[in-house]
């Protein structure tokens, strides 16, 4: 059989947004204007404004210039975490992250799929969540379902597509366990 | 031997460019303000301006925001296609798009190389093909020359280097056949 | 043991930056409008901004739109090289690359890391040395202390995480020698 995107329908995931048309809207350009933009660098405005529209955030969280957010009404962020720059948090579902988490510059957080098994290439969605001390490398991708374990590291530009276990250290495309790391 | 860049000679291609250096400078700004822009995620005017500068593009379909253009006088695009938010289709060589073609999110089309057997480091071009149903997955990179079967998949974060087989499903750098595809 | 990263402290590092806290803010901003910013599509006046800022560059040397560069200060560029389209030189420590050399679009060096080890989660910071006639292709990272020996290929999505030596092709992400590069 083939595909046929003309036959796409997603409307069951409309009603599970969580938020009005017009709340989408405004968030749509509040992210573009206020976290994409590298002329606003202010951290503290970023997490109010998130807060505002329904992130939960801990203390002492910081986010860097050019993030991009999707929906900060499906986002938990616990305290003393850092959002690197250009870090894209794609979270059509929940993301939860505990506290003493980094994710690193240029990485990705994805939460969309489509089962390219049907013909109409349904929209699938799945959580992340990553557990305190979780390190997400620069330039990574955690797909969507992933839960990674407490202290677990993603290095540099690999590609998580299955769960990572606390304390693991993950490294390629995709993804594999590499060695344990030792705190201390 | 070396590199020697200061001998780089890129003319012939001038002249295959295929657009008036007016008309380049024109999308160039075109492609900032409107595509490339997030500001403005109207995707019928998007589809509207490509159309104008000589992109032949069918029904259906959906550009999200933040996509980059090269040539759009070198793109065609069959009917139901989305091109996925921050797309780059670096089209210096012809990229021909099927009809319900997925290109997810951060996903690049590479069209231009360099011989690195030459201290000239000469320019390479080659044309990109994605046939019906193929998916090309979030944060992707497709080489100058792929040509993808129809449903072919390339998975999150892959880099596909040679053909890729119909209803193949491709993963890894650089990807490699993992399963077939079997829809419905 | 755990990651305590309200424990953080770089204070050792901002004495090493290298630059007033108003010259960094005077570059972060003049980054964002001229460099990062599309519109401004000029190589010349980004040359000669990075120079005013204390960045050495030879001669001939191009840059494309959409370069994002941490301090200027911390760049050395030899002649007839060429930054493409959205390369981001993330120097918190020296870059430095040869003459004749090509950083393809988006390709990343980074020069940040953390220590994984230490419940304090420590900055740690390492050179990058490009040495002539290199190529790091698109949509590669070359890690913190790595150093290209001349002529060395990066090639399109690798993340290079080791030395590389003279004359080598690298591929994959960690990018392993692949075979010798014969020019000419």
């Amino acid at each position: 059989m083939m595909t046929n995107l003309s036959a796409y329908n997603n409307s069951w995931f409309k009603s599970k947004i969580g938020a009005s048309t017009l709340k989408q809207l405004v968030w749509y350009f509040t992210n573009v204007l206020f976290f994409m933009n590298p002329l606003n660098p202010v951290s503290g405005l970023k997490v109010a404004l998130l807060k505002l529209f329904g992130a939960k955030i801990g203390k002492g969280v910081i986010i860097k210039p050019g993030v991009n957010i999707k929906y900060p009404w499906k986002l938990n962020i616990g305290s003393h975490c850092w959002i690197g720059e250009n870090v894209w948090i794609d979270n059509l579902e929940w993301v939860t992250i505990g506290s003493h988490v980094c994710i690193s510059q240029g990485a990705m957080l994805l939460t969309g799929n489509h089962n390219y098994k049907k013909s109409t290439f349904d929209l699938m969605i799945a959580p992340i969540i990553l557990d305190d001390g979780v390190w997400i490398g620069a330039k990574t991708v955690v797909c969507p379902g992933v839960t990674a374990g407490e202290h677990a590291v993603l290095t540099v530009g690999a590609v998580a597509t299955k769960n990572m276990d606390a304390y693991g250290i993950y490294q390629g495309n995709p993804a594999v366990w590499m060695k344990k790391r030792l705190i201390g």
